[in-house]
């Protein structure tokens, strides 16, 4: 293991640059295919390769394997190196439960190799689609140029592409210069989720951008911007550095705080490269059925699915699960089958999904959660 | 056998009575809990019963095993029988393939030991639901007595609950009498389906019944009728009966009739015994649903399934299907789940499901048909 890391310490590039992907999320949206212990990141929605394994996928041209670290649960690591196994088992920061996204990010930067922590970090969750990867790159390229430049917080801000209300907003502000083409601006200000007219006013602005989680810093700045902005939580990931074997205690005792309350809307100065490259965060079986490929009527189907004067409809039908799942004559449904569990829902109403989980809790169902 | 066909002949009663009992349908209505080697009649579509066994159990009382025969094809028998254990194997009438009624009731009838022709026949379908068993015996003997006095040709007419299209009627004519307080009435006419305003009309008139396909007759008056109405398919069976080794031949070129068209619609002089005991013919999903328990919202649910914040719906779970069919804020859906499909149709359009079966042959998936 010294000599291991010896090695690797040997080889890491000047400056350094690191990716964590943040893979400890514990969502429910998908169910039924999502359950505890097989959340949203380790699903393949449109194929054969999982979120997880598409989000590393898509950084490997500019950041692979050996420069890449997996945030996530301790339940999760498991099948989080059993679906990557091209990252070594070290390069994992784990959490003994999930918590939220300051202490996930905190710890993960703090564990990182010191020669790392002062290099360049690349933070992103697991669990986000892209259908241009090069154009996801080239973004992601300026905002590692502009911190290693400028030592700047920068936040990749996706351009909206319709009024959408389940996400946070970053407004812009001046421009920050670029680099290789790609602009850079201040953020003035994070917004909070719009309400219906609020989101049409900033997607016809111009002026906002989607929050799309996705952040670049020197790890060693955002640790500094940490202990000053949120203390106990860096005293706590310190005490936890300094004492490993107290992990798994000290670390249920940190503030639950995100990364956008705990940091990012603090700072003074914030920079962000706008990301055009049909980007999509998930958040519901809608959300992926506008991704999928669709029939002239509208109807995607992933699997065995078949839709006989059916409209607008998403079918899936997880290959474990045997035979059609046949759609007739209904419209803007979300049908989903896995080998053992079946839901029907409105499309504007899939997001709901935790409601039926909440009901299946409580019949004492918990061998389909 | 020479011996148990003696004993059997032995014990008949004097005036013999015998119920056949039609199980050779093919109906694909009930897909995709019903197959092409599994119709709606080997179903249990509300318990442990299946519509076979629950026609067997609803006639013991009146008329039990050892004076039941099953008329079925050559591809269904195995099952049936597996499905009654008391019927003897040699008490069933075989079909070569389905043809239509007519041949099926000729031949069945023909096929009874000669002092059961004499004797008083009940033929009734064995795919029905009726939900009064006493009502349905008491209707169905005051018919047996009609017959044993006057050798009239009797069918069973359902009172109308509601101005259905789907079903042909029997228009009332005089009284002919009736037994232990049951009415007994001359059929004026047999009338096919009707659309929306005549079956309103007739619905209001109180002067139709819904012609439920259930005959009681003497054996050798059916048989003299099918001679001189369908002498063709009579010199068929016939022909069948002096050679049994050609049935499998002479079977397929029966003429393809129904019993109504064949014979009751045109007998000069035939009775009708009104019956009101929660009659069906289960010929959809949507039927079915009408008749199993709801929940508050409307929803009837057979099997593990679970409905939140919807209507009206049909969550139909086969028992060989691991885990639960789960629906959130959908309305009058029938949703059905079997371990090898998935069906989900809006009520109304349930019985449109032989389009989806269509279209499943046009893909080369007689797998799941």
């Amino acid at each position: 293991v010294a000599e291991a890391a010896a090695s690797r310490s040997r080889r890491v590039p000047s400056p350094a640059l690191t990716a964590i992907v943040l893979a400890g999320g514990s969502g429910t949206r998908f169910w039924p295919l999502s359950r505890r212990h097989r959340p949203k990141q380790f699903l393949a929605l449109e194929g054969e390769r999982t979120l997880l394994q598409s989000t590393v996928d898509r950084l490997s041209p500019l950041i692979a394997a050996p420069d890449l670290w997996i945030s996530t649960t301790v339940d999760l690591a498991a099948e989080a190196l059993r679906q990557l196994p091209e990252v070594p088992a070290e390069q994992t920061a784990l959490e003994p439960a999930g918590r939220n996204t300051a202490p996930a990010i905190g710890w993960a930067v703090r564990s990182l190799p010191a020669e790392r922590r002062r290099g360049v970090v690349v933070v992103l969750p697991a669990d986000h689609r892209v259908a241009d990867p090069p154009a996801f790159r080239r973004a992601l390229e300026a905002a590692i140029e502009a911190v290693r430049a400028e030592d700047l917080v920068v936040t990749l801000g996706v351009v909206p592409r319709w009024a959408e209300t389940g996400y946070g907003y970053l407004k812009l502000g001046a421009e920050l210069g670029g680099h290789r083409g790609v602009e850079l601006r201040r953020v003035s200000r994070f917004v909070e989720k719009p309400d219906r007219k609020a989101a049409q006013r900033y997607h016809r602005s111009g002026a906002y951008l989607w929050n799309a989680g996705i952040f670049v810093f020197r790890g060693a700045t955002l640790l500094r911007h940490l202990k000053r902005l949120e203390p106990a939580l860096a005293q706590g990931i310190e005490a936890m550095a300094r004492e490993p074997g107290r992990v798994g205690e000290l670390y249920p005792g940190l503030p639950s705080i995100s990364i956008d309350h705990a940091v990012m809307e603090r700072l003074r100065r914030i920079g962000t490269v706008p990301l055009d490259c049909g980007w999509s965060d998930l958040g519901s079986w809608a959300a992926l059925s506008e991704v999928l490929p669709h029939d002239p009527a509208g109807n995607a189907t992933m699997g065995d699915g078949i839709a006989v004067d059916a409209e607008r409809n998403l079918i899936f039908s997880d290959p474990a699960s045997a035979g059609p799942t046949a759609v007739l004559g209904v419209r803007d449904l979300v049908v989903v089958r896995t080998a053992d569990a079946v839901l029907v829902a409105p499309k504007a109403r899939s997001q709901e999904v935790r409601r039926l989980l909440a009901e299946l809790e409580s019949r004492g169902r918990r061998d389909v959660l």
